[in-house]
């Protein structure tokens, strides 16, 4: 799964905490389900009780309503054992992570999920708030990657992580979601080289 | 007007075309408040007819819909006559279009129509479509900017004035519409002198 895109759903991981972890899995599965299936606007408590086979009551009594739904679907996604990739070279790294969000978003269902989340905070302040977690969470998880690369001399030291994995993810999310174009493998290793071109000459170093 | 944000609402613009530009623009307008007020699952034919004056039936017989409405009203919007800086430096144009997209899409109120359009592309292909259509467009209005950067030697010749463009609004988009993070003029600059040192490494020259 890729650092950077919100993953696709993960059926069958096993999980601590025996029938509320499963309620919360079979919770969370509907939800991608009728995100994938309606998008956010269409969504509803009903659907989710229908297909998760929680009923209504305990679903409004956990998660409040449908934004809290989506919220908590968002949170267990970033629930997960990724680690960043370890090439040995940042250059390596960077290409990997965008081979990883090509993998992930370039073909449209495995971009459905993703995708759903992202269109969900244009309409839910719960949902952006909980897709900006992700991320702060996603990009210290990158912190090492980064660590390593300036003990290598590869970047300058104060390299700001958040700042470098912004920017090899950004090309490839702003052709998918706003330009409305196309990512190929070219795109990936652009955006990976374009990263590493910026970081090279000090540009997410953190003012001092 | 930012290049690379489709554009908030240009009221009072004079445009030529008498009744019929009246119309569309009195139909533009009230697309673009519906989709600030509602977005776009909340758009309706009957929100347009009574917000424009214009009636319901010629609304269905000359934008067939929901859909054409939002299209159409992001084709009158790349109608402008906005033309990239030139500030006589590829770093000090740059600068400029990255403080463009910031004094354009940094408050929520200038925002909303863009971010707006941004949304509704995630429901409707002829949105997207519209969408892409508008940025193409925004690119190619770049192309003397970035010939003018590779005459004065600031990048290698052929650079592709459509990788550039993207890479100094992503990050800055990337901020705003996927991690939901604010932006600021740190962050502009930052997107600017990134896309400038990717540019001088010759990672946008096109494959020859």
């Amino acid at each position: 799964m890729s650092s950077d895109a919100p993953p696709s759903q993960a059926p069958g991981t096993v999980r601590p905490g025996g029938r509320t972890a499963r309620t919360r899995d079979a919770v969370r599965d509907a939800v991608l389900a009728g995100l994938v299936e309606t998008g956010y606007p269409g969504l509803t408590v009903e659907y989710v009780a229908e297909h998760s086979g929680v009923h209504k009551t305990t679903l409004y009594r956990r998660w409040g309503g449908v934004e809290g739904l989506v919220a908590d679907a968002l949170e267990l996604a970033g629930e997960d054992s990724w680690t960043p990739p370890d090439t040995g070279s940042l250059r390596g790294d960077l290409r990997a992570l965008t081979q990883e969000i090509l993998d992930s978003l370039g073909d449209p269902a495995g971009a459905a999920v993703p995708a759903a989340f992202i269109a969900a905070a244009f309409q839910s302040a719960r949902a952006a708030d909980a897709l900006r977690a992700f991320y702060a969470e996603r990009f210290a998880r990158c912190t090492p990657l980064v660590e390593r690369a300036a003990e290598r001399g590869e970047v300058p030291s104060g390299t700001e992580p958040g700042a470098l994995m912004r920017a090899v993810s950004a090309p490839l999310f702003f052709r998918l979601f706003i330009s409305r174009e196309p990512i190929d493998t070219a795109d990936a290793d652009q955006a990976a080289d374009a990263a590493l071109a910026a970081a090279r000459a000090g540009v997410y170093t953190r003012p001092v």
